[in-house]
């Protein structure tokens, strides 16, 4: 079996070229030649894994892009009720240097969506599973008497997700600098205003 | 005075040109020579209004991209307290072809702001702008008795800003498709929960 485990490594290793190509030079620097020169390859041997430059932003969204979501359903599943919630946004709100590469490149795809069906579809896919995401964070955060039974389970999840890409798109799209104790305090307001929760209620 | 207003009109249709050219290939295909083209002159003419691919960068910005936000306060002046908010949004928030296209090249700017600092200082007025015109509308919401004292202004305005971003970018990146309607009442609940308006408490 280490041919096959070679071939996994590879397409990954090509995924990662094509990710450090667009976090440094923009989505339209990717091209067959550019990725293979990054990945230390040729262009005809960078074929026989990914046939095309389409190919290439496909496989670099699923290896990077898609791992914030990852982590965010992570939180999920190690946090509840509204603490789920507010550690699910720390992660999908870009906190570090590395993250904010990852969103970046996630804004160029969204750039460039009305110019190709597939990358449209992934970003959709990408919308529809973090709503729904905050709406089960949501839903179990009612049920366990957190937040009031009124609250509007499907806006407030649409809102999450607005969240996160409205603050990612000022952190990395030239708003003025924010630290990471005023994007905590920044996502608190949020959870406040919009959901009520109890012990803040008390208060 | 007939040469002036030729060299202003001059310096507008070479502004729309770049837009243009933004809004179908995105901010990487401008160039000196593919504005020109646009603008059926040559690069030569060109540069005796606009020196730099940097300069024709910031003219279609400040002739096209600027308008959301003037058209924004354009409302607050228009209307008053918390229905100058709604209208507001109403006018950031990308409503029909137009201001979609808007939106989408507002996006490319932000894309690129890591790779220019006078790229970034206008994004970065933007937003300064923004959040001072929803404070103001806030604050004034707050003198007419329509939203609680107890808002705190400086957060919700700027949580304003971040729904005009997030959902400009869900609507023109690749989110599901969303019609007037959905989007108002997007807005509405987020207002809703955010100020707690007067007439919807009496509800």
């Amino acid at each position: 079996m280490p041919k096959k485990v070679d071939h996994t490594k590879r397409r990954e290793s090509i995924a990662k070229a094509a990710f450090a190509v667009i976090a440094r030079d923009g989505i339209g620097a990717v091209t067959l030649r550019s990725v293979a020169e990054q990945a230390h390859t040729s262009p005809q041997l960078l074929t026989h894994y990914i046939k095309s430059r389409e190919g290439l932003l496909l496989a670099a969204y699923n290896h990077f892009i898609a791992m914030t979501l990852e982590r965010m359903i992570a939180a999920e599943q190690r946090y509840k009720g509204v603490e789920a919630l507010r550690r699910s946004l720390w992660e999908g709100v870009p906190m570090d240097k590395k993250s904010e590469d990852n969103f970046r490149v996630w804004l160029s795809y969204s750039e460039t969506a009305s110019q190709s069906a597939p990358i449209r579809m992934l970003l959709n896919q990408g919308y529809q599973e973090s709503n729904a995401h905050f709406a089960r964070i949501i839903r179990h955060a009612q049920a366990l008497g957190e937040v009031p039974k009124n609250i509007d389970i499907e806006m407030t999840a649409w809102g999450a997700t607005m969240l996160v890409v409205g603050l990612g798109t000022h952190i990395v799209g030239g708003g003025e600098k924010i630290s990471v104790a005023e994007k905590k305090h920044f996502i608190d307001h949020w959870i406040e205003r919009m959901l009520s929760p109890k012990k803040a209620r008390q208060s």
